[in-house]
């Protein structure tokens, strides 16, 4: 079983996606879901749902750990035509996940109580993200 | 085929699961293994099981790149009331794999020579901690 | 389904491997592509394969947060018998992916149009790597 989820983003952030993806699994199958997200500057994770100073927090560190091109410690990149987000939301993609596995018991996904499914945006302009979903039937 | 293991951790670092993880797999089968840790301090690591060091060192190496929350460099973090290791786990936890997917072989993890599966615990109170575990034989 | 793809490497970098699993894959099928990497001092990635100059930059920005253990500022280290690039790249490999799961429609991985998949290597001197591959049909 397949599907492809379209998340509208408007700017960096996490966007959660927990819901949604819920709803497409079928009650009482077991299985494994796959998560696979089809772009290269954006990212998903599982992340606490429950404070949303976290998900600020996080956004904070990443931006720190990857500033902007435009900042002077980034001055060695070579890839900035597409703007001063664009490389270091690659870099960020690369570090954080861009596929999740997740078994599934009853039609649940077997997410721990505080476990969230977000789609991280790096880019600062809106996109439309696509999230190829698999679930395989035990 | 699922399980969930629990694991108790008692301080951050690496504890080795492979052995357990091992012999919940039946002889003779093909297939694909999936590890889901059902937490967000803590995460799943593929990594050298030769020389304990490897482990100091990666321990070492991200405490230093995510200091506690009462270092002066991580001042702007704001989910602070639950310890100051706490938002750092966190973000460890997004850095650092929480699922891991593994083909089998005739009942073996298809594992490199030097490769051993870890929980890397990043809270410094005791936790118990579990790892959803699937099983698809071909 | 599975193989084990290998691949010779002459030191660090992005190693593009996208059309040999493609092409191992058959027509029409639908199901799940699992890539698994036998070692722990390389990964596996997928990443933008238009501009040559994002791998660049990826493995510079990489090189920077994780220096040799002869730089001055990674003195803790105490794993460095196998050399000053070899505990770095253990750590590059415990925060970029080791697995990555593929949704396959039609005998094609679901990648966006452009994603590539990547082998990245982290030590210096030439390797011979092993990928796992994993196919389930659905």
């Amino acid at each position: 079983m397949q599907c492809v989820f379209k998340i509208r983003t408007d700017g960096p952030g996490l966007y959660e996606v927990t819901d949604e993806v819920a709803h497409w699994l079928e009650a009482d199958q077991n299985g494994l879901l796959t998560l696979f997200l089809r772009h290269t500057s954006a990212s998903l994770l599982i992340q606490e749902n429950a404070d949303p100073d976290v998900q600020a927090d996080l956004s904070a560190f990443f931006d720190r750990l990857v500033p902007d091109a435009d900042d002077p410690s980034m001055g060695y990149l070579r890839h900035t035509l597409e703007g001063p987000d664009d490389m270091p939301a690659h870099i960020k993609a690369a570090m954080l996940p861009m596929t999740l596995s997740i078994p599934v018991s009853q039609g649940s996904m077997m997410l721990g109580p505080w476990q969230g499914i977000y789609l991280f945006e790096h880019r600062t302009a809106p996109h439309t993200r696509q999230i190829a979903a698999h679930f395989a039937a035990d």
